[in-house]
């Protein structure tokens, strides 16, 4: 019998648990969770804690025990501390006996994450200062908001960071974003980044540009924080800048790292060293745009990689296609979109890049609940290539920015766009669909 | 100079003589409408009897005087009644003054769209039996409701029919829905059919399955629709049963005609007779999928069709490369819609055709407001090419269908399905996507 040891039980690694048991329910599987919960919805946090679901439990997609019933053994608390994949053992720490304990393997899947950066600043230990990650920062979170916080500084004005200022705000605090960069949601390109900030404006949320936190401080606990452009009152700060993959294990291994020291597999998820597979925000992944490694960290590819790495172990066909980049994330009523490339990013990739932004409507000119929307599109001089896309508007309507990600998948071209068949009637857009109007502007 | 003449002002006319007239001002181009309006959105007729969209006029893109400004002359209630293509002249009859006259052209369109197919029943000439088409139908239709009608009878449950259900209802009708098949929307699969059905019932809309119409009584206006399953009062009867296209001139002209009797053309929407085209309605369409011709009249096909007749009327390379199937439609809270082929359809194309249907989430399991979206996935059995989808739920989570129409222009299969990388956040789906999820089932 096989045994198969995963290390770490979140998205990507409890996907791998599952899957592979799924198909071959002869494997052996234990999965060792470092924090003290499995197979959670990391995304849903925000909505949590500004109140929206009522319970962090919610999140939890699978338990141990309904692992049990399914044949796999999920152990929280456990946090693998080292490798010999000469002997094929794992050395675990139960995080809550203090004890430690060894384990045998056949196949080893690495799943150990990301964790969030915690910038060396002073005051960063203070009481009140936080990051986001795990189940547990959730919760911490939620208690400090329900023991009475009523100022929220939040380090950092990427997706999770704007996120969490809707989160606080709805809850009833008030919220200060401080950001180093002059734009929020770089990653989403420059229209994103200003209807942001206008959305977040409007909503009374304090936003600080070009601003270097240098301290925070306080007795125990936060007080103030202390910026570039003066200092900021807080009993609340959330550190929101960035993450950084769980490579020790790997590097202990000697496995080959990539872009941002996270591991580079192949399309079955293979680290190069026998039996060893990697998943998830570990991982660095195949962008299919620029063709080069690239490191995003998301749960969704993490899942995906999972059950690709499950459907191996269990001696399937079956392989990681690799990114386009797609994600999107609602700050307030907003929506924000993106696929591919920024043009930013496109030119730093070496691409000749063109763009341009359109906006229209959501809905027909004539129906009623019509929101504006901004559709850009990024291609490649000469060829046309399409390389990205970023939508901005309201509800659901950014979520065509899928149909751009499936054409990137095919190396498509703004023609290709410009030629689609897409659904219409007036509820749900113009009689030319945002992507298409988008797509003639392009082509003009 | 080159004179333009274009038979139809609506949606394929008047983009080919806008498009031509921005890519060469110095063409000279009249449009004839046959009706009393040109530009109009015929899709958002619904909404207007309903009462949610305040004024008829709303649905009005363009009029006249604005095409006049962009030097286009459009000339309403003209019906052109011949064409002598040896001496490149039309007749034109002005409906207001009675009147005949002629013009000369040098390239002709035929966008003559198409009409609604009146049964020949009894009574089927009664006061109050109306059809849907023109914004003239769609003004009787408001006065109907206006003079306080109480109760209507719609024949026909394709999605026409139902979004008039919807109208009606929500102006305060009674509505009964009269259907000769044994299914609703039957071109949108079984899923849908059954969905639909559910939907009316609970909305109070009465509805007849497998129910012929034999007659319409009254005296003058129309007091009940006999059925083959009994009679219905009514004091208000819409006829949706079908269109056909309005192929007069084209026959006249001796042009090829395909499905439905439908002009067929290449992909510059020549007709095969020199400096003849035809766009719109009025067309047969390359469909993709089944690599046929095939009649799918729509305006947003017919606007995409009318752009690229401008262009090369215009001396610009363009190509319409056909259409996949997709539509998309509102029944109350509910949305359906479909791209490709049906289960049924794709056997009938001569597809060995497999299909699977499955229920997941349109938002994150946890969060709040998600409803149910069924995804049906129809795919060639061994080659596992996508031949179509069709997707139930509510607001805009089924334009997700898209995903799939552009995966059909590429010829994609399940697999690319399923490796597409697509954008995830709770408000917006759940951590797989329905779409995944739906390739992910089909798959196994």
């Amino acid at each position: 019998m096989t045994k198969v040891v995963v290390v770490g039980g979140v998205a990507g690694g409890m996907s791998a648990a599952s899957k592979a048991k799924r198909e071959d329910p002869s494997l052996d599987i234990t999965v060792y969770e470092k924090s003290g919960y499995i197979s959670y919805g990391a995304c849903g946090m925000p909505y949590v804690i500004s109140g929206q679901i009522p319970k962090l439990e919610k999140l939890l997609a699978r338990t141990p025990e309904k692992m049990a019933e399914r044949g796999v053994t999920a152990r929280v608390n456990c946090e693998v501390t080292e490798v010999d994949h000469a002997r094929r053992r794992v050395t675990v720490r139960d995080l809550a006996s203090g004890k430690t304990f060894g384990d045998a393997y056949d196949v080893l899947v690495l799943a150990t994450g990301a964790r969030p950066v915690r910038p060396k600043l002073p005051g960063v230990d203070l009481g009140g200062v936080y990051t986001l990650r795990q189940m547990e920062d959730a919760a911490t979170l939620q208690e400090a908001v329900a023991r009475g916080a009523k100022r929220a500084v939040i380090v950092g004005g990427s997706y999770v960071g704007l996120e969490m200022a809707e989160a606080f705000s709805e809850a009833g605090l008030e919220v200060a974003v401080v950001e180093r960069l002059d734009r929020l949601l770089a990653s989403f390109g420059p229209v994103p980044s200003k209807l942001a900030l206008e959305e977040l404006e409007a909503r009374g949320v304090e936003v600080s540009l070009n601003t270097e936190v240098l301290a925070f401080e306080g007795e125990e606990h936060v007080r103030h924080v202390l910026t570039s452009r003066g200092a900021l009152e807080a009993d609340l700060v959330l550190v929101s800048v960035g993450v950084r993959p769980n490579n020790e294990l790997a590097k202990a291994l000697g496995l080959t790292l990539g872009p941002a020291g996270a591991v580079v597999t192949d399309a079955q998820l293979r680290t190069g060293l026998e039996d060893v597979y990697a998943v998830g925000d570990v991982t660095a992944v195949h962008h299919l745009v620029t063709g080069s490694l690239a490191w995003v960290p998301l749960g969704d590819t993490a899942n995906r990689q999972g059950r690709v790495a499950g459907e191996v172990i269990a001696g399937k066909e079956a392989r990681f296609r690799g990114v386009v980049g797609t994600a999107i994330t609602k700050v307030f009523d907003r929506t924000f979109a993106t696929t591919g490339l920024t043009p930013e990013a496109a030119s730093a990739a070496g691409f000749k890049a063109k763009s341009t932004t359109t906006e229209s409507r959501d809905r027909a000119g004539y129906y009623p609940g019509r929101h504006p929307i901004h559709v850009t599109l990024v291609w490649e001089e000469g060829t046309e290539r399409l390389l990205g896309a970023q939508i901005a508007g309201y509800g659901d309507a950014p979520k065509r920015i899928d149909v751009v990600a499936a054409l990137l998948f095919g190396r498509a071209s703004l023609r290709d766009l410009a030629d689609l068949d897409l659904a219409y009637a007036p509820p749900f857009g113009g009689v030319w669909d945002p992507l298409l109007v988008a797509a003639n502007v392009a082509l003009e």
